[in-house]
């Protein structure tokens, strides 16, 4: 089936990301959604969390303003409409399921036995997604029999915002299943973009740029060069907007000028090569390399605090005005309106 | 004398970034600049040139619109109310300057050599900057005899959009030369962003953060995880967004909820160690670990090939978006006009 077709997705664990996913699902107006949590309170919760979720993903078929914040009566008018189900047992939230995705515990025992039951249960075309950060779709399905269904599906936070998916499949999962899952996100509308990662590797990609960078920032901070809060204005007046507009190899093949990425690497060699041979190589579990960690912590509590629920929403709008310029044309005259 | 009052500069070497650096210190109206080159043509080539980079600084006094780009007849202006000046030679170039700023070749013996120069015809009192990204201070002052007064101004390409300016002095640079260069880049008005880095360290920390995701950026091509262009969407699609609003430290601060990045690193700690204990080695340099290269090279060139001017345009509008929305007030009620 073409996954521009209406799906029914039955969700698994509705934390933060699986609201958010909840919310991402039923913008599209054809889509039923059926949601299973174990949580005791669970239909009270999805009235009162969906709402907050609902009006930042804009429907693809209407053109609602995307700021406004739809009340409960919106939930409600979704579950007497039969565009949203409450179940109150995994059989039930998984039987009709097109898309069964799980968004529970990062925990090895836990994925692998819901996958287990899961399989026990669900249709057997249903394409199986996980929302795991860290547990590859090979671990996680250990205790099922058929190995071509399972794959990650890993949004970046706030995924209501966040325009990435990395989609990362086991060795064994069928291309056709993969190939779903990035048309899928990718439908005419969506704001999202999936990237398919072609090898199970920890922290796939896109964490595995960010902690790299972080080793570093850590390292800095650790001897003294800077401290966190001035590493943070740092990134924020250069590379950030930078790998906004640009991606790294893009941004050097630019730097380089006519001479490209090959120019670039010729021109700052040197450099690049002592800082690489100088690279910090701090940790962050074990004994050894870890004395960073109060450092920063309390450098960071310090600059930061808690971050109030207006300064998040604050940065959850101007997050989704960077994401807008992205896609933002601009003519030799003038940007456009 | 205070950085917030009128100076006379004296730029050395007019390439790209000095012709930037001149339009920058040029957009204070009571700024008085002073440039040198050696290169035959370059009477011509300032008039030619400085009008792309003039239209992009708003003068800090007038509210002219910051897109118009002027012509030639701007630099006469300038030259005939004396606010630029064109030498032949560094003697007088430097002769009543209040900061002298080089941006000439990335070469030792050439910074080592121009310095001992500018302290023989220089005023004592002038403030020396040198806006070098790879060679530090404190081996660029080898040859002068006063070792207090030069220090590193580095700018990010394209400096007239970037806000950041790395300052960075030599152990012994005087603490009062080192304040009035982060004053001078903070006056009212400005756009431009200082940071003091406390230690001279290759690479300084905007290029050192940068690097270290390159390098893992790198590997992840040569292993055939990601290919080139797939990175860069991954890149852009999460992490650049995040990082033009957020500092890395302050992005986990919030990622960690009520208790902050103490808790982020608990919870993410396990995937953060294997990924870095499985990060790349690779090198630019040498013999060993550089096989990545020709492999990157390639997919970059297809990805991009050489970018058109019209591309630059439109990528240079993004980035002043970016920057421009990095200031912006965001209300309850929805963003500020």
């Amino acid at each position: 089936m073409s996954a521009s077709r209406p799906q029914r997705i039955a969700l698994i664990g509705l934390g933060t990301i699986g609201i958010s996913m909840a919310a991402l699902h039923l913008s599209r107006d054809s889509n039923i959604v059926d949601v299973f949590d174990t949580r005791p309170d669970f239909e009270d919760y999805i009235f009162k969390m969906l709402p907050n979720y609902m009006g930042q993903i804009p429907s693809l078929s209407s053109k609602q303003n995307p700021d406004a914040r739809p009340s409960t009566s919106l939930v409600t008018s979704l579950v007497s409409s039969g565009r949203l189900r409450i179940h109150s047992t995994l059989e039930s939230a998984c039987a009709s399921a097109t898309i069964i995705q799980e968004q529970g515990p990062e925990n090895v025992d836990w994925k692998q036995s819901i996958w287990a039951q899961v399989e026990a249960v669900a249709p057997p075309s249903a394409h199986l997604w996980t929302s795991t950060s860290g547990i590859a779709a090979s671990t996680q399905q250990l205790q099922m029999r058929n190995k071509t269904r399972l794959l990650v599906v890993h949004p970046f936070n706030p995924p209501n915002i966040m325009p990435l998916l990395e989609i990362v499949p086991a060795r064994g999962t069928s291309p056709e299943r993969v190939e779903f899952a990035r048309e899928y996100f990718s439908i005419s509308g969506s704001k999202h973009r999936p990237v398919v990662i072609r090898k199970e590797i920890p922290g796939f990609v896109g964490n595995r740029l960010a902690f790299a960078l972080l080793r570093e920032a850590c390292y800095l901070v650790k001897e003294d060069v800077v401290d966190a809060k001035d590493l943070d204005t740092i990134l924020m007046a250069s590379l950030g907007p930078r790998w906004a507009g640009n991606g790294v190899f893009e941004s050097y093949q630019q730097g380089g000028g006519e001479g490209g990425i090959r120019a670039f690497l010729e021109k700052l060699g040197e450099t690049m090569q002592n800082v690489w041979d100088g690279q910090g190589r701090v940790n962050v579990l074990g004994d050894e390399g870890t004395e960073w960690k109060e450092k920063v912590i309390a450098q960071v509590d310090e600059a930061y605090g808690t971050l109030s629920a207006e300064q998040i929403q604050e940065k959850e709008a101007r997050l989704k005005d960077f994401v807008r310029i992205q896609t933002k044309k601009y003519t030799p005259e003038g940007p456009e309106v």
